[in-house]
């Protein structure tokens, strides 16, 4: 026997192991309880094109889903995308109630309560929403906007500092901490890094495993900012392993400041089917972001070092005097191995 | 009914409570159990020239110290200083047995539990000692070598910078980590900081109450390092609030960099009584303590902020390259109102 607010927690975390493979769609899990509440099918979207989350779990359930309950972390699909619309299966299987957590902000697949309601379904919204909310929260903040959510990360010391003075900087935080950034990779649809940081350091910008080399089976797309299409053919960054996007100014379009527009950026990233994205640095086109008010996330691996001297984690984003500093609000703090993690979000100005 | 370990951890807190007033004695809490393990008596060394914790606890004891136990943090003293040896007194309380977690290191205060042995008192040691040991560090450790324990203490955002561009720096950190800063300077001797951050910040360094202003009984002495001499005669570290001492290289010494010698001064205040010795800057002088390897423990205030451009928190600590950077260990890791507080200690080099 499961309680509704039990299945959907069970849902969310079913949810999340599509993270990374699901886009341009979001995750979703689902939990079918029979007549009696006994959990009697489970599901969530694996990935793009593979089946929806309430398939899985109907198949599961046969029969047994008949006068029961559906528990599903988004509104279902109303729409013949690659697949039927999951409203439809639902009712055919014959399920007397269904529990959202969260209403489907895409015009594309939304209307699937009303269908519901429409067929004699009962339908229950808005169970642990905030919770389904976090846990979709790239594709959702995405979906509304129409550009990627975006995840600033970088490495630095206690004092700020991402190299010492004569540019070294391998390596800075623990084999901890890079295995964890290699899974947050995993996580997200691309990597961003600017010019700088391909030139400076070739990095290949593959999610793979640390401790053998083997690449993940799915890649996110690597993406350069590089007004002017400086990335050397040699680049690793080109190797193949991954598709990749050099990002020019004629391609993209030219920014305020001479260089590629970010918004326009973003915007080709969302059209390429991107939801989430991590920014990888370097502190230049990380204080570009930051000046346009364009990151959702910032994860911090804090490594307990100091250097003193050296190139800072961030250069400059438009801020002049300490009235003006970018104001975060820590969400987590935890350590990595030795090293500190922190993530925090832009706070929200008043007014 | 206590048992010992009970006893001592009692003992460990009570002493704490002497934490800012004592130097340059330790911090004692003692504990007395009747012959049957209940408690019977607490003290603990208040301030320097006061009653030393076991002739509160014996005080308050009275007749039924007899036949019982007294736990004590450290090894009861043996000499006649201001106050008659507490060996003496516990002979004479007729104390069976006498509990110590830690030896003391004193040359002068040593010989307290041969005495007591001599006397016929059974005399267990290092009970609960590493807990002791941590509740004594500053002091125990700079009688040890003969130079105060140094606490650098900093604010920065999370990009270590610890001032805008444009030199503000009000408030970097909130109100509730200013406050816990002047907790922290009650509990130290002295309170250390650079010509460089008198010229600029003009700060008054007193350990005061931040709402009314009213300050502690007890201040710690404030040095400024001040090769040349220039702190104005206007500075507010002047103002005979508390104790200032403007330490020149003339009368301290110079040092390899043509500058304040540092060893020599940490001697200095040794000789001044200084057992703990708090260092709150600048950049510059706190480099030249990392540097010279004379930073017992750093507390970090980082603030969820970013600034891109600015002063460092930190400058140049003779680090030239990733190998050679300042390892440390987290030892604590917490926030304090919205902003991160970390404590960490400098990696012992394997060698
Ligand atoms: N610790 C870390 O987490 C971390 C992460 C990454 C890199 N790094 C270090 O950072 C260093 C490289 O720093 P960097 O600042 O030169 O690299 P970067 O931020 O990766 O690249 C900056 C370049 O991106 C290009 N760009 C294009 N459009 C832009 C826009 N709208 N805003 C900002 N930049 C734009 C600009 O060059 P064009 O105008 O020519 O396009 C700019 O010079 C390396 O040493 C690397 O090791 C550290
Ligand atoms: N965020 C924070 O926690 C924090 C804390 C304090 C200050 N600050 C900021 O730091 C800035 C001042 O920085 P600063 O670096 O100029 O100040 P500083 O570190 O306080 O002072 C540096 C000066 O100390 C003197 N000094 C004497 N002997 C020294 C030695 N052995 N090693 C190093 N220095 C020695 C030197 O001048 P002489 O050779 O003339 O003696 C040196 O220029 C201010 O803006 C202040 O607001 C920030
Ligand atoms: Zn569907
Ligand atoms: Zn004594």
């Amino acid at each position: 026997m499961a309680s509704v607010d039990e299945a959907m927690s069970r849902a969310i975390a079913l949810a999340a192991r599509g993270l990374g493979t699901t886009s341009p769609n979001p995750v979703v899990g689902c939990v079918i309880l029979d007549q009696r509440g006994e959990v009697v099918g489970e599901g969530f979207h694996a990935y793009a094109g593979g089946p929806h989350a309430e398939i899985v779990a109907l198949a599961q359930a046969g029969e047994r889903a008949r006068g029961g309950t559906a528990v599903v972390t988004l509104e279902p699909c109303d729409h013949t995308g690659r697949t039927g619309p999951c409203t439809v299966a639902l009712i055919r299987a014959g399920v007397a109630r269904v529990v959202v957590a969260v209403a489907d902000p895409n015009p594309l697949a939304g209307g699937g309560v009303k269908t519901l309601r429409e067929a004699g379904v009962e339908v229950v919204t808005g169970v642990r929403e905030g919770e389904a909310e976090q846990g979709n929260i790239a594709w959702l903040t995405a979906v509304r906007r129409g550009w990627p959510y975006v995840i600033w990360k970088y490495a630095a010391t206690l004092d700020g500092r991402s190299a010492a003075i004569d540019g070294t900087s391998m390596w800075i935080t623990s084999e901890a901490a890079r295995m964890d950034v290699h899974k947050l990779r995993g996580t997200v649809d691309a990597v961003v890094v600017g010019i700088g940081t391909v030139l400076a350091d070739d990095s290949r910008l593959t999610a793979r495993n640390l401790r053998d080399g083997t690449l993940n089976i799915r890649q996110p797309l690597r993406v350069v900012v590089d007004s002017s299409g400086r990335t050397p053919e040699k680049a690793r960054v080109r190797d193949g392993a991954a598709p990749t996007w050099v990002a020019t100014a004629a391609e993209v379009g030219v920014g305020p400041d001479g260089r590629v527009d970010l918004a326009a950026l973003l915007a080709g990233l969302y059209r390429r089917g991107v939801r989430a994205a991590l920014l990888e640095g370097g502190p230049t086109l990380a204080g570009g972001f930051l000046a346009a008010g364009r990151i959702d996330k910032i994860i911090g691996y804090v490594a307990p070092k100091l250097l003193g001297a050296g190139s800072p984690a961030l250069a400059d984003a438009g801020v002049h005097t300490i009235a003006e500093a970018i104001d975060l609000d820590y969400t987590e703090i935890t350590q990595v191995g030795p090293d500190l993690r922190f993530t925090a979000v832009p706070r929200k100005r008043e007014g």
